[in-house]
């Protein structure tokens, strides 16, 4: 495991990310309702990052990882596989610096998520469904072209860039008790965890996973990474498997997971929709569910709770 | 008509209704979309009433209106008739000085708007879906209870307090060229219309009316309030006629209307969704109808948007 935690990014890492990203990034906004910290018994601050640019916190991860890249580096390219919001994150970033993104997306992924992608001005490479034929494509894709993998989640200039998010937050809101986070990588969530710790070593962090791609939960329970999980939830962007350098953050840094039920996380989602009037995606709502599902670890405490994205197909909701 | 224009408010009584709401009221939020603006052609300031208490401006106008009454009045409570945003309104600006509300609603409103009526505590009265049976069966509850009427539009203090909406508006957002706001029974527009010319004379007002429910566009051609129009819209929160003095608002301050379709609206209302990310309810997606449909009246100017509400039924929606 050790391995693993020496490529995590240290705060200083994430500093420099906040700095390299502040020009193309948005200091999204925190909201609160008065009706869900009711039903909830806590004091709930909401991190709107469907108000990120591109619709979800993954521009901060993409963004500082194309702009850590030497000018040689960046001159070859940038490639990822992602089923919607790294790879659209990943090509805006590349358009910042005006260099040249693929994105291998398997078939399936949410359509308002690929249409954003060829709208940002990305090389689309389709593939199959699944975990093996993302990553052969994208190697793929790298031996034509010399372009460098930017990888969603097990990459430590994407996880310092996700960490930006909690220097964020708890500027905005200070004294939190807790935060949670959604988790499907562990892109976010570990780089929430480094960032949050490192200001406030007293904060019980949080993860929400679907009961149906449960990977990093068990994988905490057995202390090692399973990867027999095969995903099978309505959250399109946490069916990832979690990445081993993720899981050592989550472990080092004690972050406990609650896994939470599609039915459950649907009936968050349309809580948020309603009283929240914010349009978010299906994975963002697992962290409200969670929530709403142990109100005991929450009752009292000032919570921020991370709304990963909001990128939906208005077509085809979950309802 | 110069009768009517006395009725109005002038600009000190929507000051005091400021100051009034103050303690209650939200200073809602302005967004911007990049995409929208490029599609556009313009600069586009949102102003977010759907986040105001009770999901829609509908509040400042209700609790101005409430917090304007005597002690002595007070006590005998408030009625109005609504088919929703103005009697959650009510309710709840009653709720804030520990009165009663009356809420009349007719058979048919959205069950959303109807749920938050009986949430915020007001009794319901329910009636046929119609303009006469709403005002008949308020009259029959101001008999039998001595409570107070509170017109959702047609009352000066209701006018002062959507007019503060525009005074917020111009100070978050500086120099702005046209505003729009939606246009049903017309408080809104007036208000707005009002104290937005008060403090900018130079600025362009414009109203959005559903082509289904085109009155006072009919009763500003035409130079009389027109009355036979029934309506026929999917927008549930425009369907009212535009009131008297509210009409002579218009007049008086050369609101231009654009009539939309009810395609045209959708259209707009999936645009504010999938772009600005915001949950707003149909009749909200007028305004941004009317500048797609008519570019060239926007292009190159700043203009204020008013968002109106944001409450809908999610297993409703219009597409």
């Amino acid at each position: 495991m050790s391995e693993w935690v020496n490529m995590l990014p240290g705060i200083e890492q994430i500093h420099a990310a906040a700095e390299r990203i502040a020009p193309h990034a948005r200091v999204t906004p925190v909201l609160r309702s008065v009706v869900i910290d009711a039903l909830t018994g806590a004091e709930l601050y909401f991190k709107c990052e469907h108000l990120q640019r591109g619709g979800a916190f993954k521009f901060r991860g993409a963004c500082n990882a194309v702009w850590a890249l030497s000018d040689e580096q960046a001159a070859r390219g940038v490639v990822t596989h992602s089923s919607g919001n790294h790879g659209n994150a990943l090509a805006l970033a590349a358009a910042t610096r005006g260099i040249v993104a693929h994105v291998v997306v398997p078939e399936g992924a949410v359509r308002a998520k690929v249409a954003a992608i060829e709208r940002a001005g990305a090389i689309i490479h389709r593939c199959a469904p699944n975990q093996a034929a993302r990553e052969a494509m994208a190697a793929e894709v790298q031996r034509s072209t010399g372009a460098l993998l930017v990888h969603p989640y097990a990459d430590s200039q994407v996880i310092a860039g996700q960490g930006t998010l909690a220097l964020e937050l708890l500027q905005q809101a200070s004294e939190l008790d807790a935060l949670i986070t959604p988790v499907g990588g562990g892109g976010l969530a570990s780089g929430v965890a480094i960032a949050a710790h490192a200001q406030w070593p007293g904060l019980a962090l949080f993860g929400a996973e679907p009961a149906g791609a449960d990977d990093a939960a068990r994988s905490l329970a057995q202390a090692t990474r399973v990867t027999s999980v095969v995903p099978d939830t309505v959250c399109d962007g946490l069916r990832a498997l979690i990445g081993e350098p993720n899981l050592a953050a989550l472990r080092a840094h004690r972050v406990e997971l609650i896994t939470v039920s599609d039915a459950e996380t649907i009936a968050a989602m349309q809580l948020i929709w309603t009283e929240l009037k914010q349009v978010v995606e299906v994975s963002s709502a697992t962290v409200l569910a969670a929530i709403v599902q142990q109100p005991e670890r929450f009752a009292g405490r000032r919570v921020g709770v991370v709304i990963s994205g909001g990128n939906v197909d208005l077509a085809d909701l979950p309802w």
